[in-house]
This record gives C-alpha cells, structure tokens and sequence, in this order.
C-alpha cells in the first residue's frame, strides 16, 4: 500500500511527500520511497520511527496493522497533524481512543478507501427508494483466492446501504446462501454471491432488477491504486478541517446528500 | 407493446382495463385483449375507435404512431382524461400541440418509459459531479440489428446527464468514434460505441473511469415489459394530478433531486 | 413454450407446422396456432389429442410434462415418427424406456435445447485443458425469482464439462457454498454462486482466472426464444436420422470434437 | 514489463532468473533485479550488455523495442540460446531476419503473450462454425486512454480467428464504425467498438448473438503479469525444442486443434 501511495501522489501537484514510515526491521529502510514505488528518487528515505519525521509532514496517512497504527495516531494527535485512517480491525476500546483523538484533530477513517465505492454507497439509498419494493436486490462480490471471508465487509456496507433505502435492517432481510432447494425468492429478500478466483482485486455489484429490466451497478477495482487515491483525495481535504471524525461521504461532499423520503 | 401492457397490467390490483384500442384493419380487431396478451379473457373487445370507448377509462396510454397518437390526445382531452404517452416522433408543431393539451389535463411524456433508465438518468449528474473531473466516461448501448440509428437515443440521454452533472455541453464534448488512429484520449470527452446484434432489446452502460477503478452503471431491458411497468406506473400516478406536462422523473418522485452544485 | 415454438417455425423456410398439441382442457384448445403465438393464422388449430394428428408430422418436438411426454413418445414411436424431447423430469425407469424406443426411431434428447449453451459445454474441457491446473474455475449462474433449486441444472452441466476437461469429479472438487468464513480458496475447486432476480431468464458466466488475467465465458437467454431455435435445428437435424439416441452435441456437429488430451 | 517478468518468474519452481539486461542508461542498472521487482534480492544485477551474461541462462525473454531486441536476437543465436520474443514493432525487413534466425534456434514469437487471449483465439473459429452463419458478431473492447489506435490488435486477431471460422476475410466484413444512421445491420458483418478510460489494461468481448441468446466471451487483463506468466510458460516449453519458428498455439498445443470444417 506504501507503494502505491507514493506512485500515486506524485501525480498530485498539490500534495508533497513529507516523510514515508515503513514496517520495524523491513529490508527496505533506509532506501528512497520514490524508487521502490518505480516513480524515481523523491529524497525521502523510509524510516521505522515515526516521532523521527514528525515535523516534516502536515497529514499521516495510516495504512499500518492496528496496534501500530494507534500509536501513530497518539503520536500525531499530540503534534496536531491530521491523520487519513485507511487501517481495519480496531477492537471496540481501540476504537474508542480513535473517537476521543478525533476531538483534537480532524480525522477521515474509512475502511475502504475506494471514491467509486463511497459514491456508489451514497446514492444507493435514494436509487432503491426510487426504485420501490418491487425491485429484487443481489448484490455480486469477487475478490483473490487468498480472501478469507464472505461476503466482503465492502459487499455488506453495500447491503447497509440498499437497507436504508428501503427502512429495514439487513440482518433481517439478507440472503446469505442459495444453495440446495431454498425454493422461490423471497419477497424484499437481498441476496449475497461471493466468487474467489486467482488475484482479483476486488469487484462488486449490485443487481436491481424489476420486471423486465436491471440496473447493474458494478464497482471494479484494478488495483491498489484506487484506496490509494481515496486516500490522497481524504488528504488533501482534512488538512483545512477543523477537529473531528470524518468519514469518505464527508471527503467527497455527499454527507448533506438529502436522504431518501 | 399493447399486449405487454396488457399481460402487465393484470398483475397490478390497483389497475383494470377500460377498454383497447387497436390499429385499424387489424386482424385482431374484435377479440379479446386479455385472450390476445396471454392471460385469459378480461371481457374488453380491442376496437379500432377510441371515441366509441371513451367512458370506458380514465387514463389513456398512448404508444400509437404519432399522427394517431395525435387524434387520440384531442379526443382524450376534450373528455379531461389523464394521458400517458410514449409515442415518439411528433414533429415540432405536433409537439406544440402536446404542450397546449397539457395545459387542460395532466399528461406524462416519456420517450423511454424504462424505470430504470429514469432513475439512472436522474441520479447520473450527481453521481458524476461527486467522482470529479478526472473520470473517464463512456457510454455502451447495444440494440438489435434492425435499429437503424447510432448510438440510440436513451445513450444520448445519459450523455447529457453527465455532461449536465459537469456542466458542458455534450456535443461540445462527445467522442462518437474511435475507429483507425485517434490518438489519446481527451481530457474530459464523452465516449459513445455502438453494438448491434441479433434481438437485443436494448442495454446501456456508462463507465465511469479513475486511477485504479471503475464504476460500470448498466441497464438491461431484457423485454418491452419493463416499458409497460414504466406506463402504468405513470398511468397509477397521473391520474391524481392537476393539469399540467410532466416527465417520468415526475412520475418516480425525481424532479425535485437537488440538482449538482 | 409452445408459441414459442410456433412463432420461431415460421422464420425458418425449411420447416412447416403440421400440427399443434396442447394441454387438456386448456381455453386455447381448437384456435389456431399461429393466431395464439402472434404470428397470423397458419391453419392449424391446437388439439389436445396427439392419435389424430400422427399423419401430419414428420418430427415430435416435444416439452409436455414427462407423464405425458412418455405417452406421446410412444405413440410417436409406433408410427415412426423423429422426436425432439425436451421435457426434463424422468424417473430412472421413464428413463429406460426412453431408451428403449431410441432403438427404434431417432430421438435427440436434451434438457436445455440453447445452441449458445451446448456450443459453449462442448468446447470447456478443451478450452479448461489448454488454461492448465493454475487456472481457478468459478460458475456463476442468474435466474427468475420463482426458479426453486440452486445451482441451475446448465450450471452444473457446465461444471461437469470442466471436470471433464480436468479429468476430475465435480462432486470431489465442488465449492457450493462460501458464506462466512471459508478461509483461503482451495487449489483445484470449482467454485459455484447463484443470482436470483425479477423475470431474468437464465444467465450462466463460467470464469477462468489465471494470474492478471480472466476469461469469463457467459451464455445469456434473453427469452424462451433460443430455446425453440435448438429444438427447431434438431427438428431439422434428426428426421434425416437413423434410429438412435441423440443429443445436442449431435445436432450441432460436435459429437466428434477430439476430447482433451 | 521486466519487473513483472521477475515477480511472476519467482513464483515458478521450474525456472530460475539468470541474468537481468535493462535500458542503457537506465537509472536501475547495477541494482539487484528482485528488489527493483519487489520481491527481494535474487542475486541477479540488472546490466545492459547481453554479451556480457550469454553464459548465465538458457532462453532469452525479449520485450525491448525493435531495434535493440533484434540485435540481442542476433547474439542470442550465435550463442544457440532459445528465444521468447514479445516486442512488437518489426518492419518487413527485420521480420524477414527474426525467420531466418528461427531456423537455428528455437523461437516462440507472439504479439500479444496473454494465455488467455490465445486459447480464446484457438478455439473462437470452431465456436464461430458451430453456432452457424445466422450468429452476429461483435467485438468490444476497452484499453487505457493513452493508446493512440483503435481496435487493438488484439480486437483485430479476435476477428480474423472469427472470420477464418466462417471462411471469410476479415476487411470484407468488418464494420468498423456505427455511428450516425447505419441502418440495418449487415448480415454476416463483424462489427467493432473501442472504449478508452482511465488506466485499463486491456479487456476484449466476443459477441455471438443469436435469436434469444448470446454468448459473451470476454477476456480481461488486470495487469501486465498475464502477459509475464504467458512468456514464462513459453520459456519453460521452447528451452525443449528443435530449432524452429512458434508461436503461442505452438506453447498452448493447440497447434494441431482440428479447424473447423
């Protein structure tokens, strides 16, 4: 992910790389971050030590497992950067000392960085609402074989989103599982598929479908280089903000997006 | 398109057939429009003179050729019933005559009835303005290979939806072919390409194109069914209004979306 | 299925409806075929009593219920009539006779007539031999909401031909199922997911993924249509038959294809 | 394309990088080629002189310009090294030397490596016979929007395998452009439509569209490892051969697949 961050960002005249952290005893430290992402040197070697580089950049953006990234987190609060949070699985305590830094510093955390896939969640509501209840939902994922869920977490805050268009709580109306003889399909049900296959990067859509016809809204990412982007586009927004919690509808100018009647 | 509104409107219990009307000298003529759509007799005769059954409903849809949608719409008119009309074709003083009718009954103009096309089409500007300049859009449709005109006219549509959503003008942008040595891509064109096959009722797709990732907004009409369901939707919802000229964005509760910043 | 039929036979020059069977006591008994299928009067009225038309065909094409269909067949089959039977739903025993009277007429047998489908099962185990054992195999496959078992028996048609083509059991290798947590894909399995939506006919895509690279091999049934055509072309095919039992593979040519190395 | 090469290479038990001949110039030469690659140090220096590691390996994977793989060529077989060649770009005159070089070594030269492209190539004339002359073709297919010409040369091999299916010459046929007012389509036309966004590596559909079906063969390309992984699979097999010209039917063995009747 380091890497195609920093592929992508020199494409942004408006953003500059401050310093480029990397993982404890990593054989890349010490090397330049330009040339390991192919972009040529930039004059900006790795380094382990975050509170090293502090006062060389305006906004952290964390990409690192966890634990790591809570520390980040402090360590920047308590120099009053901006931090772009792009790292999954918090505990619920972890995630609490996430919401109380967000009170000093403004903060974008979404777990999927991906623009398309925040535009695609937050008209999802108004599309299906528009739609009404006689239009069958499924929604498609496809991610690599080395996945190691199903459905992906990016397929269910989809589902969320159909949900809410509709004023009904997914758990209660989600069909996980088709397999067998589960007879005709349910009336207001939203179906779930997931495929695994070799390296594909992630891929999702959603099938509306009325009498004859559908939508097919699909979401196909090629690369890392689309979370990367989120992320850059997260940055170049949060360094303005006053302190608090963000969230990508925020970055992207579709939180006041009138919700569905 | 008479017998798919037919076999779709007995499986709306809101909806009973008034009467049907066919084209003159059918062979049809005289027998039973339920028994010709496939569902059963419905006990209405189809007849050639909408004059002879003019008490017989309340909403009229029109899909008829335009000089006989035409007649049809100054005898619904003198008798105040609703229209809905998805005739096309009407030449600029004909239209004129549409627009002076809709100022004594409430009348829904559609030339692509297609729910899903509508709500794609209404929600494409924001969709469009929240991603950014640097998306790349194309535009697919794929028809039959007896239409005779390139790209059809609901691609054109969603064009002008994007180039609404940017605010340009499509033809100022368009890219209608990119066949032999074009050369790169233009920043901020418009592209259209064309498949035509065998009994294809009609798709569309727009790409929507960034670093990494792809938004693919698909429509398939997979009959003229989910035409039908467009008209009597517009046909359930017309019939309550005051006069006036409306669109299906009126009939899907879309014409007040807040349009792009 | 039967107007279908009818309104597919009339495009094609070298075939001529004879006669027309229908279920007993259906309303549309003693109208004309044509008339009922959209097609204009053709001159034969349906009749529900297959003993009365026996000398006014040449071929049976087939599609009643199996109780029935078996009763036909060997009425066909007395007077030495062609069959083309797709009616699915036999017993191991209906099964037999079947069989049976194949020794004495010829009888293409196939429980989904589509060309596009047989085509593309023909061909997968070459196409799956050529990829190699790197390739991962997924099969997605999409109906209408009333279809009641999952996958599609064309689904698992088409994994039996990339077992085949892999030289493997699709039982010992099949992946029904991947809500929750699977944990990473098993090497060599064949993957299986099913949609189910609105009207949709039948959509079945096999993918082929291989590292930076898919094919996704898709079959799309836009309507009852194609089904007619296969059964149309077997209708052709098999009256220049000697006796013996036939299918698709047959019809179209590809019984001989070389199998895979 | 070198760095992917290395990447896949690793991946494969049965080869082993020998040496490394990079762009003179080139700001990487004298780096280990596995930590440009990303994959860690493999001992291998990136140079820029062939001469200089003649002895260090067994086939040479050319993908350099012209010019300069013409020349490697050259030393390459005075050396007896077995040659994969993936450059594009000859003029008459060079391919005429690259024919006869390939009558002293062994030599699989392919334009396009992907194998997945390829196995489709091979067997699209039989699919094509199978179906029959009453299936439309169509092909699509969508690059990145720096790539100056339209269709690829990947659409226009799709199209001749097509066309040599049906005995027919590709320009005879093709249409090439849809846009405005066509009118009907031509019977037994192949026609093409280009799309271009963003970064996509490369994507190609067949269509075969018959009445109610359609079969949809499509490849895609996430990254360039497909073409690695196609040129590493040609390595392994053409280090094994008699002196001779092949091409990727040739690494497929799909060679000697029957033609269609």
């Amino acid at each position: 992910m380091g890497r195609a961050l920093v592929a992508a960002l020199v494409e942004h005249a408006d953003l500059r790389l401050g310093a480029a952290i990397g993982r404890p005893g990593a054989d890349y430290l010490g090397e330049d971050a330009g040339r390991l992402a192919g972009v040529g040197d930039l004059g900006v070697v790795v380094c382990d030590r975050l509170d090293a580089v502090l006062d060389d950049f305006d906004v952290l953006i964390e990409f690192a497992p966890a634990d790591i990234a809570l520390k980040h987190l402090h360590a920047a609060a308590a120099s009053g950067r901006a931090v772009v949070l792009g790292s999954t699985g918090f505990g619920a305590e972890q995630q609490a000392e996430i919401d109380a830094l967000a009170r000093s510093i403004p903060l974008v955390q979404a777990p999927n960085m991906s623009v398309g896939v925040n535009v695609l969640t937050a008209f999802l509501p108004q599309i299906v609402a528009a739609l009404g209840e006689d239009y069958d939902v499924e929604i498609l994922e496809a991610h690599h074989g080395q996945k190691r869920d199903a459905p992906s977490g990016t397929a269910l805050q989809l589902g969320r989103a159909v949900a809410a268009g509709r004023g009904v709580d997914l758990d209660a109306v989600a069909c996980w599982d088709r397999n067998g003889a589960p007879g005709p399909r349910q009336p207001g049900s939203i179906g779930f598929a997931s495929l695994r296959a070799a390296d594909v990067v992630g891929e999702h859509s959603v099938w509306l479908a009325g009498a004859g016809e559908r939508l097919e809204l699909t979401h196909r990412a090629g690369s890392r280089r689309n979370f990367a982007e989120g992320a850059l586009r997260a940055a170049s927004w949060v360094r303005q903000r006053s302190p608090g919690h963000y969230d990508m509808q925020d970055v992207l100018g579709l939180r006041a997006a009138p919700r569905v009647r």
